[in-house]
């Protein structure tokens, strides 16, 4: 008998489910059958910001696989379908089309891929004609769109993570004047204050104004109902342009609604084959899940790309017929503002000390290269260590070229638990145009290790 | 009581063990002697072929500490002075000055850290003028005099191992036409042969002149006894300059004379602490000892500055009373030639199966960055997995920018011993700038783990 698989949201974890399944399973065996509200499949949201920069054409480009290629994959995806009940009890979805025309499907196997929404601070002015996401191929048109209207001189970008510094070296390249505001510290809260710093001083280097601490109280509008600045409580910031990089959360309406599980961070509950907690036959991942962090042991919800498409072909995996499991995270993520790099994983001081984890720091500098090699860029990599076993906990860096990706290697002793000690005596790739004699991150080890015996010896 | 460390050889391993010491007992208690029969100390050897290239200064550059500086450290250092032999039944080390005036000196602790020697192969004319080792910074000044004499054209490169390439590449920078000639069936024999291919038309596309499976015979001398061709069983390849990049051998003649242990490659053989075996007062480390491969558990001989500098560290703590370890390698290297980027760690496929290891292949192409970022380059990875367990074993990487420094996530897996399943859940960077978002060692983890599978399946 032939099986139906609904799948919910057409973007990297459900599409790449469907495929996986269909890899699997014939059409035959499997009618798979794809919702999706907007117009465009399987495309990558982080390479926005890089569209909008001008490194990148788009949005075409940015389509990993286009809906054509879906359905030739026999795959019955739906294009401006919306998904807007689950009705979990009797197995089956209802669906609206742009025309407003309803209908129920019925699945054997249904994934949520819903995604995540931005947020969007409560505030006014925040609807205003003026004021952009960039979450979706339709946003980033809308940007271009806006920086293409006549007089477009100031941006203000609300929000200092990731979206939001990528999002100020988009408007530079405008060659717009940007201010960047931000509740928080420092800039990139994902790093401790202390890492942020120097993201800020890049940020300032390039000519942005960052304005930290200071939370975006509204937008004003002038009379034609268009946002013409972003105040805080102490100060206004005129704006041609105001861009959203306040981060997203989880787009789960809709599975709350059907009584699915959901977790602190609003994100669906699943188990480790990404199979929703307690349901049979439905599957989760993506945006719209929590992740088990496997340093801190909590859970959290991350947005990104690679997760959702990790998710993705473990769920096909397993409704294909297959095995496979999501162990879970350790918080690894990689950014930069022009050139300069931004990389973390594991916890940063607040984190550790929220999973009630006792840590040392090390803060080290060194260079991408051997001293003497041309190009070779300072960075600067801090590292965490629990007290007493020495075990890793977290690493950020801040550098230039070869400094991002450096972080993998903290990201895979992450998840194999190794001390710094141990990591000390890692055979990592050395050659003078690509690493000092000791690795940017052994010296942080090194210091770690001095950190945790010190630390040992006055209990 | 003072205590007497006596260090033979001033490099990387003789020099960080003597400071290392020097940082936890002071010069009270512990008399610091080092014998170095160069000019030089604590340089980066690896460095010479950049400096030749002319992408460094040198030599001077490559120099991390002088020996003013090491002297200012209490260490007695004595350069032009050659140690000749050791008596230790007596605790004594004979050395003998420039002026061929020899001396005894007494030690407690003694570290033997004398390093390799070019492999010089027993050919005819190898001895002859205008025939270069890159090995010392006496080397590198000879092969830049070498360069300087007038109508200097046609370099022949014998050897296509790390230090082949890399000085193929520098005599193309002098622009010189370039031949390359090697006993092995690809250059870099570290790689597979399929992977050496892909060196090979790098090479071959900057232009270079690969002669692979011929070994050379003879240096061919013109009447002033100097350099002008080199031979193979087929043919001769006229030569202005002629480099040796045919790798090194551990130096130890002085270590047999004495009667410590050495193993199959030549090299001396340590405790885990680099205690010479059986011997309670004697360290050795660097290019002259051998090290345990942890993927093959067999004994090896690396030169790599990496090792030495950590070998030298770990003795410098364990005579200041510290505890250090040196687990092993796993057998990571990195090099480049021009834009070329090749890392391997691991076992390649006859390293396998020397060590008795049936094992699964997968190769793989992907780009450094998002494929719709601008200049994503590609990369080829191949991947070896042992059968049944799917253990990692080894991986080979040939790519652009970005390429080389990969390596080092696999490298930490095979230390943790994570299977290719593991590996592809693994939480490394992604963003568009930094990889795709199936990160190139990943791809290669999920066909890995599908050949393991697949084999599985047809035991």
């Amino acid at each position: 008998m032939t099986e139906r698989l609904v799948v919910i949201g057409g973007d990297a974890t459900g599409m790449a489910a469907a495929s996986q399944a269909r890899r699997r399973r014939a059409a035959g065996e499997l009618e798979i059958v794809a919702f999706e509200r907007g117009r465009h499949v399987s495309y990558s949201a982080c390479g926005i910001p890089y569209w909008i920069a001008g490194d990148t054409d788009g949005p075409d480009s940015l389509v990993a696989r286009t809906a054509a290629e879906h359905r030739k994959n026999d795959i019955d995806l739906r294009l401006g379908t919306e998904a807007v009940a689950i009705d979990a009890e009797r197995g089956r979805v209802l669906s609206r089309d742009t025309d407003g025309r309803e209908e129920w499907t019925g699945y054997d196997q249904l994934v949520i891929a819903t995604g995540a929404v931005p947020v969007r601070p409560p505030i006014p002015g925040v609807e205003a004609a003026g004021v952009h996401g960039v979450q979706t191929l339709d946003d980033g048109e809308a940007v271009l769109k806006g920086l293409d209207r006549e007089g477009v001189r100031r941006a203000v970008v609300v929000g200092g993570g990731y979206i939001g510094v990528e999002m100020a070296e988009a408007m530079l390249r405008h060659g717009l004047d940007v201010t960047l505001v931000d509740g928080a510290e420092q800039p990139m809260s994902t790093l401790d204050p202390d890492m942020g710093r120097l993201v800020r001083d890049a940020l300032e280097g390039l000519g942005v104004r960052v304005v930290s601490g200071s939370p975006v109280t509204a937008v004003l509008t002038d009379d034609g109902g268009r946002a013409r600045a972003v105040a805080t409580d102490d100060e206004e910031f005129p704006a041609d342009i105001v861009v959203l990089g306040l981060g997203v959360r989880p787009n789960t309406a809709l599975a709350a609604d059907a009584g699915l599980p959901l977790g602190s961070h609003g994100g669906l509950l699943t188990d480790r084959a990404m199979r929703v907690r307690g349901r049979e036959t439905v599957w989760a991942g993506g945006d719209c899940v929590e992740v088990l962090n496997l340093v801190s042991g909590t859970l959290q919800h991350i947005a990104l790309g690679t997760h959702a498409n990790k998710h993705g072909r473990i769920i096909g995996v397993n409704i294909g017929g297959g095995y496979a499991t999501f162990p879970g995270v350790v918080g690894t993520a990689v950014s930069k503002v022009c050139d300069v790099e931004i990389a973390r994983t594991g916890l940063k001081e607040s984190q550790a000390r929220a999973a009630g984890l006792q840590y040392v720091t090390a803060v080290i500098e060194s260079t991408s290269r051997a001293g003497y090699y041309p190009e070779a860029a300072v960075m600067t990599v801090k590292m965490l260590a629990e007290r007493g076993t020495g075990r890793l906990l977290g690493v950020q860096i801040v550098g230039r070229e070869g400094a991002a990706k450096r972080v993998d290697i903290a990201a895979v002793a992450l998840t194999a638990g190794m001390t710094v000690d141990q990591m000390i005596e890692l055979d990592l790739g050395y050659a003078p145009p690509f690493s000092p004699v000791w690795d940017p991150i052994l010296v942080a080890a090194r210091k770690a290790a001095g950190e945790v015996a010190e630390r040992a010896g006055r209990r």
